[in-house]
């Protein structure tokens, strides 16, 4: 099992959260590319980090949308869009190879991965832009989802990603953050969670049913002290589980 | 004798010069990378549109000043410089590759040449941020500019630019532009300048003094419609006096 | 009968349209804030030259998206965006008042613009920030859309604009750019339906059923040559057929 | 004695300092706007909060910069200057005004505080600046700076800024913070210092002399933990010693 964590979110003067605490538990980073996030330093620093401690590096491609975090919406243009994401595919892939390593996956941040899950010209968009950077490249995406659609009819490895501390539906998806009970706070549930997931690839929905994730990734947040605690916790609990812990791209 | 020009400097819904007839006449083109000018789209096309015709792609590199165009110094710390030619450098190579080729050169734009023209630690940052992305990747600059003698110094290969529509110093400088008779505007004037210096390497400084600038490489400019016609006229100059017309990435 | 056109436009070294030429034919400008175009030098220009022609100045706000120049939809909260106009109209202002006089009405340019005509949260919005700006502050609109419905609410005066070179469906919408015939070309065509939108407040719809507009503005383009003629055209037309041109600000 | 600190440093998804903390210790607001740090939701919630507390809102001008923090020297044209400054109070002092107050006076910002500390030029493009928004609106800057004298000039008030923490040299400059020494971390001491500032009008210089400094306003830093703790130290201590806390826009 493969513990992302979205990396490299500082800009300038600002931090967010704790990049080198988040590269001793994970497996991949996904890192900003100057999109939403993340400035060329920033860039610099965690694919040197990460290729220190063998973290496999992904691009975390974005809208164009520093003032809102790459959260919000935005109808680009499919062509468009997929010059955007080859852009920043091209600029981390020069910080992962200057560290000595390489982009190995893509995963789609905030608003462009609320959409391209479910927008197919959006996701096809995304895995046109990876095609032109190199055929054949990654995507880390939801199970089912269109990006997964696009990327198999383009003939590219998409890994399915699980959260282990979101509440699911029946068909899968993520329960919406405006729901209550959407987002799991008890660590101790959140780790069981994730064991059962990289165990059994499944998790009890919120209607009580089980519900088949199999995912090759659990999401792991690190953007508070609290959050990074969480995620020790789950890595923790796959590590006393007997869960081998390693990337999905070492593992293909 | 090769001739470059600054392509690609639209950005989003605002265009600037004539990229497709610039592209007909120069042998390397200067492609803009999002810091000063040029948007993902912008590079896209401007690279495709090179490679079809043969013409060698180099990072324009610059400082981030969008609403400045580039055209400000900026006190960049020489560390956060060499990330952002790095940056720059490897957002571009996405889409020379996209495009069948890859970036062959690097050349700073506007305040960053001037400033790493004269400056040890800018133009040290310059190669830097060159050397991570590949050691030896060329350098298009000033003669006997610090950004020669940097990339010099780190084994790269510099190649030497001129302006036929520029005067000299007798020191072999630009002629500040807040000068009279800076810039030249006669046709037959600016040819026939180009044509010296690529038949004999010389040209005339402001003060009649012969000037042995031998450069590699003359650049041209396309940003008016009465610039295309005046980099017509030079190229058409070089053809008639048999100068070979081709990139200094060529013939090295 | 006001004539109304999108000025300041251009951004840096980047131009678009011919401000100077528009500001002699039209007596609205909708002045761009900096958000999708408009650098701070653009807009003291802008304002100087409107308040000298007695041209009225309006804040054109839109959404934060320099790179698609404010054309893209994109989901922003709806306290935000009501932030976002404050800031634009009160930068805005601050340059009109420089200029002895002040932002007069507020137009919400492009993406926001057709958002803004049909969904009543953002619709509230735009009128929200107009509250906190200025109270009463005009707002230039498509007729019957959702922010005249808001500025109505609101107690503050909504004027109509309509568009005498585009093709309207029998419910008063503009027929899409994507369908055939939306945009008129024929100069006499564009100009007799300006005189007769100004004169009897109607227009032929793309059915070739009447439609009773009524608009308080027409609005032009000015961003080619051929746009700038055609709105001289549309000027010359209503002050032959002896309609008084003039702000709806002065009218009201 | 004033109490003044930079608040509105935030800038989307990224939070900086502890605006609410520190705004029950200061009486004057530096509040960005958006050039440096500061989006306009920001600037709302720091001016809406102000204005509750009765803490003078100044607009906290500066470079186009928010990769580098408005802390990089720029080489920006002065009439370019002026409009940037323009923009910025125009902008803050909307939000002032919905929150019931308005922008009484203006501070500089990083490389430009530090460049218009010493340059005649860029100094009189920010009174320039200011003289457009509202001539006599006051300026807080370093006693004697060239800001200072250019609003002299202009007749408009300069109030002195001095710094409780940071090493003086004889000449009243600030000691370079490359040096040893230049930043006092002993709470006490700058506590002292304070006191000193405020009854006397004096400090003691890095060499021993006394330096008569007569500040109206002491610069206080809230954006790390430890210095809001500073700052309530430099506060109480001043009230232990009989100083009346109060802004310099109310005294004037």
């Amino acid at each position: 099992m493969d513990l992302n964590s979205d990396l490299g979110e500082g800009f300038g003067a600002w931090k967010m959260g704790d990049d080198d605490a988040m590269l001793d538990i994970v497996t991949s980073a996904n890192v900003a590319c100057g999109f939403h996030a993340g400035d060329p330093s920033v860039m610099r620093r965690v694919c040197e980090r990460a290729a220190e401690r063998g973290v496999v590096i992904g691009a975390h491609v974005a809208y164009r949308d520093l003032a809102g975090f790459g959260r919000r919406a935005m109808d680009v243009a499919p062509a468009d869009l997929a010059d955007d994401v080859l852009y920043q595919i091209g600029a981390l892939d020069a910080f992962a190879r200057a560290a000595g390593t390489s982009v190995r996956y893509v995963k789609p941040h905030g608003a462009l991965y609320n959409t391209a899950a479910v927008d197919p010209e959006q996701a096809a968009a995304v895995v046109e832009g990876i095609r032109r950077f190199r055929p054949g490249l990654a995507l880390l995406c939801p199970p089912g989802s269109e990006m997964a659609k696009q990327a198999e009819k383009a003939g590219f490895p998409a890994y399915a990603e699980a959260f282990a501390d979101r509440a699911y539906t029946p068909e899968g998806l993520l329960v919406s953050r405006k729901l209550p009970g959407a987002v799991l706070h008890d660590a101790d549930e959140v780790a069981s969670r994730a064991v059962a997931m990289a165990t059994t690839g499944k998790v009890v929905a919120a209607d009580g049913t089980e519900l088949a994730l199999q995912p090759h990734s659990l999401c792991v947040h690190g953007d508070t002290p609290g959050a990074v605690e969480l995620a020790r916790r789950i890595r923790a609990g796959l590590d006393a589980s007997g869960v081998h812990i390693g990337s999905f791209i070492e593992a293909a």
